[in-house]
């Protein structure tokens, strides 16, 4: 019987795809890295995960577990040997149970994440974890990568909205750790080396969340500034003045909101004269347990002093929903509007806060030295030290030339988040993208340590192999 | 050349202590565990750190981390064979750096708690994690135990309130991974994995700490109450109405009340008639970033419509700080007030808070269906689902009588813990004293993964051996 006919028993004909079928699971979607399998095949319950685990193990087959394969950084894509199987977990797609007294909730791998939300909402809660492939990213890969989003600020990436998991180990044995606990320190913390690991140490198949309480009213705000040291000195006064329910702050330079109007004449910046013509943009989101009008008078506060103060020059404070929409639409526009700059190298890095200003300047110096004429196309989630820092060809060159430098570019902006106590991956994982590049910035200790963990849980390398550590 | 005149060749005379200079930490500070050492070393770097380590590796010399030498486990305590050596981190005491634009500070091990909440407040923030120990207890204890505390509620565990670690590895590598970022996804989540292993694993010797804004004005309430059912229905509206602003929510019997006011005369129940003698009381803690009054009209809207609702008997609310204390007074002098029912046997147990009121309602029945005449003396962090689940005498038996049946209390209650989905240590940790429990509750697959990553990281097994696993 062939391997192929042994997956079939286990699971079905219809749960094992080969050929055709086959195809939209061996590439990622944005079409970056493809790769090919010996079958991508689909379990309907932890039990099957666990099966074909066990049959993988005992076949030396290599495993690379799959969501909803939105993925940046080619973590769920196979290799080209085409000796892999892909393990889909889109079938695991049960909200297993929902505790509103306990504020958790049990759901399994392959849920989409706007599912999730939206079983939240239909119990009165929040499950805050929000980003751009909501609509098809599943919680196993939100898990898997550590997920993090727009509202990291207030309620923490992925790993800090998860109280347990149930994990399939590469030797196929389940582990079920789907506590709801907020205190449990009866061991070692398995549940947050299982949460980031990429699927490279086992798969995670359910995962016990924290819901939170729906606030009552979200108010937004745009703030014209000079300089991203004002940007830093607002958001500490934010921070002291609205404590938690300050749930977003981005960062946005001032050409990425002219590329927005540009490319969508029918959105405009809300300013008049200079103020619309500023360097750096902050919008900031405040979620408030009281009232839309509370909401509005601590931002008046807040703001009105950061005014007074000479760090804001000028602001708009949202006077309903449909405004404080408009003020997000323009902030959730720009990676599309980033066309009119042609297409750009992107970095999605972290820095201290408090060198972010530092970082900034002289990154783009030591860009216009070795690169002279390109262009800075930079915004993030400044509350989280997240920048997404993108590079455009500019007037000097073409599209091909900037392209053609790419490995450059990124070794260059890397060494600088390096030199600056930061990370080169902050949101998205390493995958294949970062993996090469990780020993130049690891401490070779932490690298070291990584290895004998894959080693002792994946002795045989066969989970998800040539993600985040080179085998 | 002896072992002890190596140590003091690498350390110096002074700071290797044996015989009666070495008693105060081979004992517990109860006086539950006593052990016995080669030497007590109190190395003043990470770099001596690691060198102490080394030396114990080559010379397979096992060796015990402590901090304050305040747990409740007998985590920090060595064995009675003399073999090992005591590695005190309280020369590692410095503040290595504060950054108010991060929100982070960078403390050695040794600090005490205290000291690192003052140095927080110095610059305006708050370090939230408190406890009763924290005069004495260092942070490399919390860190290592993964210390709770009355304000988990809102700010989490010990490990939610740290950003990076510095780590001595089993081998005396230094592993530097003081990163002050919140967001970092470059790989395994070796952070967690040491904290919270009890010096298991290596050694922590710094840790890059989170800094809040210190909140502009907190408000006490404590409520009467009929059942724990309506506790947990309180929680709920209390975590709806106030947000991220409910900072505490402490569960507490009334017995224990009435132990108060019988050991602490001059301490009163601030209610009249039935509400002065209810079964149940809550305390409840805002944390206002606006101002007292602010917090003030936020409880009485929200205790109000429970009180309507029929959820809430009575309630005080705090008018000023010293009321707030006053209140907060009571609760804490429940721990020394339990000497009025005699000593005790103590459980630190958690629940899902859903399944609190049926946990207590049935534990309590098979208590006294086995050991009638027993008494019930419990509160906790109800927000945390953390339960302070203690025995006492009663009238029928002596303490001698009570205490020679701890281990079938012990079981009874853990077993009942187990059974409804709770974990047995839900903040101090297992130690020795609840290692020999812990194959009775632990998930067998998630138990031999500890073992594998114990096996790896320490393979011959001198890491503070004979605790959280059976060497």
């Amino acid at each position: 019987m062939s391997r192929v006919d042994e997956l079939v028993q286990l699971l079905g004909q219809q749960y094992v795809l080969t050929g055709e079928e086959a195809q939209p699971y061996i590439v990622d979607w944005r079409g970056r890295y493809r790769g090919n399998a010996l079958a991508v095949v689909k379990p309907g319950s932890t039990d099957e995960v666990a099966q074909v685990v066990r049959w993988c193990a005992a076949n030396k087959v290599p495993m690379v577990p799959q969501g909803g394969n939105t993925g940046l950084c080619g973590g769920a894509t196979p290799d080209s040997s085409g000796q892999a199987v892909v393990l889909s977990l889109t079938r695991l797609n049960r909200v297993r149970s929902v505790d509103t007294e306990n504020d958790t909730m049990v759901v399994e791998a392959g849920c989409v994440l706007q599912s999730v939300q939206q079983a939240a909402r239909d119990v009165q809660r929040l499950f805050p974890l929000s980003l751009a492939a909501e609509g098809s990213c599943t919680v196993g890969g939100n898990l898997a990568t550590n997920a993090g989003g727009t509202q990291v600020l207030r309620y923490g990436n992925t790993r800090d909205l998860v109280l347990g998991v149930e994990v399939v180990t590469a030797q196929g044995e389940i582990w079920n750790g789907l506590r709801g606990l907020r205190k449990d320190n009866t061991g070692y913390d398995l549940r947050n080396l299982y949460i980031g690991s990429e699927g490279t140490l086992g798969i995670i198949t359910a995962a016990t969340l924290k819901l939170y309480p729906m606030p009552v009213a979200q108010c937004t705000a745009l703030l014209a500034l000079e300089s991203i040291e004002d940007a830093v000195s607002v958001l500490s006064a934010a921070r002291n003045g609205f404590g938690a329910a300050l749930t977003g702050f981005e960062l946005i330079a001032g050409n990425c909101l002219q590329g927005v109007v540009e490319c969508y004449p029918q959105q405009r910046i809300p300013f008049e004269g200079d103020a619309a013509r500023m360097p750096w943009y902050a919008l900031l989101e405040l979620s408030d347990s009281e009232s839309a009008d509370h909401a509005r008078e601590r931002f008046e506060a807040v703001v009105g002093a950061a005014i007074e103060a000479g760090l804001v020059q000028d602001a708009v404070i949202a006077e309903n929903i449909t405004q404080s929409k408009a003020l997000w639409h323009l902030r959730e526009s720009i990676p599309l509007a980033e066309k009119a700059f042609g297409k750009s190298i992107k970095h999605d890095v972290s820095i201290p806060v408090s060198r972010m200003a530092d970082f900034v300047q002289t990154t783009n110096a030591a860009l216009q030295a070795n690169f002279p004429g390109i262009q800075h196309v930079i915004f993030g989630h400044l509350g989280d030290g997240n920048l997404h820092y993108n590079v455009a060809k500019g007037q000097a060159r073409t599209e091909e030339e900037l392209l053609a430098q790419q490995d450059a570019v990124y070794q260059l902006v890397h060494d600088s988040v390096h030199e600056f106590g930061g990370s080169i991956s902050a949101e998205h994982g390493v995958g294949q993208l970062k993996r090469d590049a990780l020993p130049r910035y690891k401490d070779p200790v932490e690298l070291a340590l990584m290895r004998r963990i894959k080693q002792v849980l994946d002795p045989d390398g066969l989970m998800n192999p040539g993600k985040m550590l080179v085998p």
